[in-house]
């Protein structure tokens, strides 16, 4: 069994983590921690996970999870996975990040983040960018830098679009714009004017319109021009992206060509459902799943790609599952492997 | 043009007190309080509000807030209101009071809002509980105690069978078991836990099961047995209530018995709409309609009433004005006479 | 591995028991039919199950089913069962009828159904209803009449309150009212008035006020005086079921005493939650447990109890997976075992 | 008083009309018709119309309808509405066609909605593109085609961008992608797979994702490459239209000019509303409002406007009633003046 230590218990993410690592097969919770409610039974603060956990809240140091630990899961806000990163990994835990602190390159997460990296080794970890379908090098790695939930639904979407049609000629695609829209619990479990039910039901709401900070993973992975628009939806999980793609001038593509390019592209991604249906966020509630689906506008240079996933789970928890499971060699599915609730 | 004052503008209720008089054709807002946004144009707190009022928000003393108003309407807290309703009156201004401050008596409100009632002539001022309805005797009010989102549609489902009935026999109703259901609005404007989307959708939380104190008006205006059961449903305005009434051992009413009685009862009553379907909250969204619905169970001593209000309109602000509207012997509907927005 | 059969697979019943059954360890799904829609993939059909099952719907006859199967689940409306009931039988195949079929008495299911019962061996079969709380004997039951959704909610929430405290005088409660609040995945499938978005959202939607046919469950198993009124709440999943118990005059019951009772009456349940807190749909979302609480009114001779289902797990499908564990001799949690999607 | 008909009474956009004229000072409705509901009273088969409207629905010729009325509103499906026109013109009634039946030219009609047009004069009669802001010919004009609810709210978002920038320089917005989100009720009062509650609730549904009609009138209006694509979110009213315009390479704005730009273009306009905040669709609620916002993304050619409007009041019955007032020289806010419902 491998010994999982959660930081950061008590929000969304940790909580997500920990309903997932319950039907992991292959993993023990280890140690969880929460300084707001240290001491407490986790299924007293969340009664819908009794009575299928009997630890505590825990409050301890860096040392003693890493040593209780084999895998840490790090659910805390960016700036602050940083302080534990260190620690851990020299006491031999594998680190799985589901902040930001190790997305990016240090000079680009300390202009976008505006604040110092504190973590002086940061460079000469090698954190992987954990989506896994596109990093096989997860498999390696001991640090493993977690998607943001926007990202991972913007880039699986156009990466085969990207890449392939790159390969043939870098400059087909001119630009991309990511239009994306979200449940409120990527937001988290705090409540907010955002959150507070007048506000959101009945409406929609945009935020950080030209200037959401989850772009900079977007285009580093991508390498083409990417705007993205963010806005928050009434409903409580899922994202669904609307990728509006543009090819350069003159270049065409034919429905047929897309789907074998996505087809070859994600054939042994367990996870990525190419469809021929528009997704719902429904069909991936509550799972691992990234759908996906391709339209060519006609007489244009427009394609739409539609993905959908669930936020917390292939936008955060999941995900950062699957990349445990393929570090530690096991099936890439184990505990991850079931349909959606529907309806 | 009757001046009217509003203090506490910035809550729900504050709001669409000023909403509500905007369209209202023989009043003029003459001043909105709020200590939070003092010296803020309203329109700029709530921009659906522009171009509509040019008003800002004050702090200024009760004696100038009656100086400035030929009424004042009170929409701030329990226990807060009977601050003011002393040197409102004595300078001579109306007051209808949102608050419960001066909906009880004395005694029963120290004991349900386990606080001391601060107005000494409390009892003095003969406030009347504003159900213009049932309280003819508003017009000559020059303090009216506007009744709970609750009372409203409990009472005003139910007090013609208990009325009428116990004309013919006191003892006819055994008793009246109010289950209702509020959109969340009625928790105000502020973030909380139950507010919190992901906690409310797809959810429909109970609270405070047994031991409402908004049960006291009941009680009070019905005179028999009450028990009361609220719920927040995942709707933003709205209460339904469902009432379950029973009868006496050996009493029977009859289908049409018991329309006469409503019809009767209500006959003169412009915003009691008697229904021949089930109400809904749509159709009464935004106005100050009470849809009523009442069925015999076969067999059986239950009479089922359904009664729909909007819970910021009938169930608060809009009341207030139609009690104002009485007050000043306008005709009732001034203001509020429009259908619901549906869908 | 059992069989399992599945009559009835495109509605949400039939869809609920795939979802669960693919995730059952000891299953394997062995036919689903479908009239509508014989020969297409189920997962063409309902792409949230792709690519978990292979099979297509199929159009067979009832001997062929009993014959490919160890156990075949009826979902079917009411009135249809009845016509599978014999053959399958006949054939040796258990049966767990998700239909009103065979849940009464055949006098009691003609009145309230209003329909002959055409299996002439009815009453021999010895249906078993399958509250299994409650009905041990569903072990060696042959025939299960698997619950409605609404009396699942209901009995489960009262029966030990009205059986213990019968026990010790039989007339302690003097009555029951149920009032119900339920998800709309109950009604199906197929859109409706009722379910057309706008109708529902911001709504509440009370229906069959007094006369619901699922009361006849709710008397048959706790044999006191019951009144129900449903109600469809803007949520998919989840019934929550407001239970208003009144103890006969003179009776008198302390909050220890009754979660003694509780406690003990459901102490070996694995699927029943005794709750500290007000249960929230939430914290059943897709499972199979019943959440209980019970709080006493203080003066009063009421006490409420508040149940939380999912309707289409515990109130149906889960239900229905549970009692076929229990009848082959399965752990009754088998496949079943995993906490709520919260949030 | 203007005399006011309806063909076509039963659907979303005939009743909210209904709903509007009968706020309106200087109109009585004259005539309301509807095949499925001819004879029956408006407020029986929509109670929460009681008692603002006495009359029954009709179902009557053509000629007495334009007898009857000083103006008729068309709200009937497209292909239908030019059945009406001829013959209502004829008799000298002024018209206002909700439908898309006299939006584009002929030709683009036919082929955009893959049908003849059977108005022989179409061209002859000089329709006007409804959009009062942007045409005040609607003054004159005796037909007047409504805007569709999508083109509304696109149209008026980027217009003084795309007019303004082409007076200076014709090429200077290469392109704008619309990505608008629905509420349901704009597909109307029938329900369908898409308005089932269980799926449109926690989703949110693209639909025609490169080919909607509406894009054509987007078109004729702006001059520029547009891309449009819809998506329908679980709420019942409004538009959010978030446009992602592209300005030409090299070209530079600043916030300061488009702020200029926006506001000296809307400066008499009184039912858009620059905002200082991202719109919200509960601000425009009930209303005639199209609230606007502009953002510049930093160190991009990309400019965001978002816009908000009630789908059935801007986006339909609303403007038509604007336009009305407009072609009958009345104030132009007459009967539309009032702020949103909030929260």
């Amino acid at each position: 069994m491998i010994k999982a230590g959660i930081i950061g218990g008590a929000g969304y993410t940790g909580l997500e983590l920990i309903r997932l690592l319950l039907m992991h097969p292959e993993v023990e919770i280890s140690v969880v921690t929460s300084r707001r409610y240290k001491g407490k039974p986790i299924s007293d603060v969340n009664p819908y996970l009794e009575p299928f956990i009997e630890l505590e809240y825990e409050d301890v140091d860096t040392k003693e999870i890493a040593d209780r630990s084999d895998i840490v899961f790090l659910a805390v806000p960016h700036g602050t996975a940083m302080d534990y990163v260190p620690g851990l990994m020299e006491r031999g835990a594998k680190v799985i990040d589901l902040s930001a602190d190790y997305r990016l390159k240090k000079e680009e997460y300390e202009r976008i983040y505006k604040r110092k990296h504190k973590d002086k080794d940061k460079e000469k970890r090698k954190s992987v960018y954990g989506l896994t379908e596109l990093h096989p090098e997860v498999a390696d790695a001991d640090l493993v830098a977690n998607p943001g939930c926007y990202p991972t639904g913007a880039i699986l979407a156009v990466t085969p679009l990207v890449k392939e049609v790159m390969g043939l000629n870098p400059t087909m695609v001119s630009q991309v714009i990511f239009d994306a829209k979200s449940g409120i619990s990527g937001a988290g479990v705090e409540p907010s004017e955002t959150s507070h039910f007048p506000n959101l039901a009945e409406n929609i709401i945009p935020y950080q319109v030209t200037a959401h900070r989850h772009v900079a993973e977007m285009r580093m992975e991508l390498g083409v021009k990417v705007s993205f628009t963010p806005h928050v939806i009434p409903s409580i999980r899922g994202i669904l992206t609307t990728a509006h793609v543009f090819l350069a001038h003159g270049v065409e593509l034919h429905t047929n060509e897309i789907e074998r390019i996505y087809k070859q592209f994600y054939e042994s991604k367990r996870f990525i459902r190419l469809r021929k249906e528009i997704p719902s966020l429904s069909a991936v509630r509550g799972t691992n799943f990234c759908d996906i689906w391709v339209e060519i506008e006609e007489k244009s240079n427009r394609i739409v790609v539609i993905s959908a996933i669930d936020n917390l789970v292939k936008g955060g928890s999941g995900q950062a599952i699957q990349n445990m499971n393929v570090m530690f060699g096991l099936d890439e599915g184990e505990g991850l492997w079931f349909p959606g609730l529907v309806p």
